[in-house]
């Protein structure tokens, strides 16, 4: 697994240009949505929604809300991560409700869990920047998402390169209480996308990893 | 793939209890830090540093920085994901000459895309909140190393409860232009972690993804 991992992490890189024609098939984009799913989140709490469009009218459209990129129209599946501009004591709730379901416990004895989360989030130091803490979470999935579709060898391009208050517009995200986090749009390389070939530029270990032993 | 991928996200989940007797291998540890590296990145500007600890007696004295979490100290390798609280120009052109060199090509072939990363976040609308906006790309860092370390079948616990200052303090980062932007001890779970056997907490696909064909 260690030599795959380094060689689908090598293989991956930012596709400047889909082949349209190419689809990723149900059972890999399956896949990615249960990887999608079980990414873990700050207290579990899911602050998301990972919405997925294969609609070639509406992926069109937004070429323009993505300064003209049009890996957004050629792509496979146009992956928008949006998240809740707020989490409401109801949030907690829910989470509270499903995780005392999960483990078949009362959800009296997640008191202290529910009061942390209230405490932080809701009322709490980071209520006050909800929305901020939330795209920091829907980073952990654009993260697991793009190591797992490299995995499955699939193609992605990690976009922060859109007007979200048009995202949020033309998918009516913002009375539904989220909005555009981070766009990736999935798929297969064109054959002349010439970005493929070239190198990969990082830093060095020694300039990015520092040990304490 | 596919199922190896999904058994190990459903596999992985935030330790509570680490063996503290049980060391990552220097070959898995050496694995996580090139898939660290080959993390994306906006622009590919890599603003991190991902500091390494393994000296117990700096992992112990982090522990009240932790809110008295004890993974701190029982795990094998103490991550920390630390960033760069500026970009400025230097950066840009160390980038540039980065990959100019990488690609054999003229530094000035690359102009347009240095005046758009200084007209962005050294100048431009992101350098107004330069920390936040490397805070999202860590927890890219994040997402990538916990799916990593799944796949070797490393456990990690990522955390958002520490006291960044501390941290900072500790490790002498603000001097270093950088500050904690979030954690991940990781090591090997303790036999009577009763969290290894709790239910994951994972709202339905129906509630967290939306189709748009």
């Amino acid at each position: 697994m260690n030599e795959t991992l380094i060689e689908k992490l090598n293989w991956r890189y930012a596709t400047k240009a889909f082949n349209p024609e190419k689809k990723i098939s149900d059972a890999d984009w399956s896949t990615l949505e249960e990887a999608l799913i079980l990414t873990p989140s700050s207290y579990g709490l899911q602050p998301w929604k990972f919405i997925v469009i294969q609609d070639q009218e509406l992926k069109v459209s937004l070429v323009g809300a993505s300064y003209n990129q049009k890996q957004v129209a050629d792509c496979s599946h146009l992956l928008v991560f949006a998240v809740q501009t707020q989490v409401t004591e109801t949030d907690v709730n829910k989470l509270i409700s499903a995780t005392a379901e999960a483990r078949g416990v009362e959800e009296s004895s997640l008191d202290f869990y529910k009061k942390m989360m209230i405490g932080d989030i809701v009322e709490g130091p980071r209520s006050e920047n909800c929305v901020g803490w939330a795209k920091l979470q829907s980073y952990i999935a654009l993260g697991n998402f793009m190591t797992s579709a490299a995995l499955l060898s699939i193609d992605c391009c990690p976009m922060e390169g859109f007007v979200s208050s048009l995202y949020d517009d033309a998918l009516g995200l913002t009375d539904k209480g989220l909005t555009t986090a981070v766009v990736c749009p999935a798929g297969y390389r064109a054959d002349d996308d010439k970005y493929a070939l070239s190198s990969k530029v990082r830093y060095t270990a020694d300039e990015l990893i520092e040990h304490i032993d």
